[in-house]
Order: structure tokens, then sequence, then C-alpha cells
């Protein structure tokens, strides 16, 4: 759990004893590429730091699949729209690869937040940087034009190009993969 | 500040030494209907607390305003986008009516945040509740039709429709306002 603690670790200070704490808070889980971490209709229940893989995070209207976030080793992923309420979710979490995740539930979450020092300033900042992560990429989502939209993705995710297949980076850039061809050879022409 | 103290209280416990604190790291303003408290291009310095009056927070895309949220009195109100990361807003946030606010600045939240005992729960409890609304709001601006739209700010807003005007209540639901009139003659008839 080394990445998770030095996750931690550049948020707030841990004593010895709290990452002991930490270490029996987060249960780990491992994921075969194309398994669901979440699906709609589920609650979402953990909070999911990836230790190593990559993910995404989909809404599907009627079969019509569209990428919002992609997450990958070192960073938290979870629907909590779902989460923090504990309503169903309408959205659904699936590894793009073999994925090793630590999981915290909801009452372990609030046990972290009270045994844990600086455990509530942990959760303000994280909560923080992802609501501005998610405000930011939703903004684009509904708002950029698709070669914008494919430039953000590069920023946002300059790593993972090689990782992701072509047809989901246009799902999230909200075209067909062939106008993403098209857009990538304008580009890199 | 009494509606302020007894806000905060609604989250953590205050002892009446951290009510004085408090106190001492808001300051009052007033802003007169049709005044700003946020221009898009400036940075958004101040968190505001609205203790009486109503505001509405939008977006102006070259002179097409598209309003996003109301808040009221009782309600924290603040661009987190620009807040945050202390970056130039491009959102405004204007006064519908008289309305009276108490502001914290950046720095004085910090302190907030470490003078106060349970300053960092409330910080933590605080954003969640606007990420919460933020993103149920964005997701329903971008992909409910109108009609669903106005029945979300009826459930959203149940109070609010007497004081706000009907252009604005069009902007936020994406219409022109004679769109509007026909979808309320639909529902209420």
């Amino acid at each position: 759990m080394e990445l998770l603690i030095s996750t931690i670790k550049q948020l707030i200070p841990l004593s010895s004893e709290e990452e002991t704490i930490v270490k029996t808070l987060f249960n780990e889980l491992n994921l075969k590429a194309g398994e669901y971490l979440l699906r709609d209709g589920q609650v979402c229940k953990h909070v999911a730091f990836i230790n190593k893989g990559l993910v995404r995070y989909f809404i599907n209207n009627d079969g019509d699949e569209r990428t919002m976030f992609f997450n990958k080793e070192g960073e938290f992923v979870c629907n909590y729209i779902s989460f923090l309420p504990q309503l169903p979710s309408d959205k659904n979490i699936q590894a793009l690869e073999a994925t090793q995740i630590y999981v915290i539930s909801y009452e372990k979450l609030q046990r972290f937040y009270q045994e844990i020092n600086s455990g509530e300033k942990f959760g303000r900042v994280a909560i923080e940087q992802v609501f501005l992560s998610a405000i930011q990429q939703l903004d684009s989502l509904y708002t950029d034009p698709p070669e914008v939209r494919y430039q953000q993705f590069l920023i946002h995710y300059p790593d993972l190009t090689q990782r992701i297949p072509q047809y989901h980076i246009a799902s999230y850039v909200g075209i067909k993969p062939q106008s993403l061809s098209r857009i990538r050879k304008r580009i890199f022409s």
C-alpha cells in the first residue's frame, strides 16, 4: 500500500501508528480488464484508490455509452453523487486493464476522518480536487467542440493515449471513432 | 450574524469563543439589486454567505446569458473553480434583490480551518454539499429537456418562483421567456 500511503502524505502528515490504521481501513480488490467496479443502478459503496491499472467512468444512455473520466494508478475514483447520499448510481466504473485497487467503505471512511489526526483536512482537500476536476471536465464535455475536447484529453491524460483504445477516447470526445481519426490526422499531420 | 452561526452549527459544534472568532473572520457587504459580487475575468476572492436576499450565478457566452444556479438567504455562494486555485472566473454572480452577505477571504478561510476545532470537518461537509448540488444541476442543465428542467427548478427552488423574474427562470431552463410561458400553461392548466 506504499503508493496509497505516499499519496495521502502528499496532503497530510501521517504518523506510523496512523499508517497502520489506514492500512486496516482499506481492502485490496483485483479487477480483470472489462470487469466493473460499479454498475448503474447499484449504490456506490466504496471510494477506490487505484494502485495499478486504469478505469473509465461512463454513463450508458440506452446503449449509447459516454465516457466522462479516466482514472489511473495513484488516483481515487468514486461516484460521489451516489456515494455521499448512498443513493443508486447512474454511472458505471469499469476496468480497462487488469486493475488493483484498495477500497474503503462509507463507514470506514468516517473512521478515517475521526481517527486520523488530519483526516478531515485530507477529506476536504481531496474532495476539493475531485470537485475542480469534475466540474472542469463536465463543462468541457458539454460545451467544447470535438477538436478542443480531444486536445483537452491530450492535456489531461498525456500518458494514457497508448493505454486507452481509440473507441473509448472517441466516446470521451463525444464522436465516432472515424471522426476521431480525422481529427488526429489534422492535429498530427 | 445569527443565521451564519446557526447554519455553521447545523454541521459542527461551535464554542462561544469560536463563535467570536467566526464573527471576526467574516465581513459584511451590501449589494443593491443588479450589483455584481463577481464578474467574469476577476478572481473569486471570497466565499459569501447570504444573510438576506438572492443572487444568480451565470455564464455569459458572447452576450447570451445562461443562469446555472440561484442562491438565497442561509446559503453559501462562491465560484470554487476560480476560488480554490485563485484563477480568473468565467462565471458571474449578481444580486437579484438588495442582498446582505458576509464574506470570508481565502486567507481567513484557512484560519477558519485551523482555528475552529471542527473547522476542517465543516469545510469537508460544506464542499460535499456544494459538489452534489453543482454536479446534479450541471448534469440536468446539459441533458434534461426544458420541461424537465422547469420541473427541476420548481423542486430545487419551490420558494423562489415569485422572487425571480420569468426571464431569469427561462435562462435557467435554457429557453426563451415565451417558450417558458407555454410550458407553464401546460403544467398548470
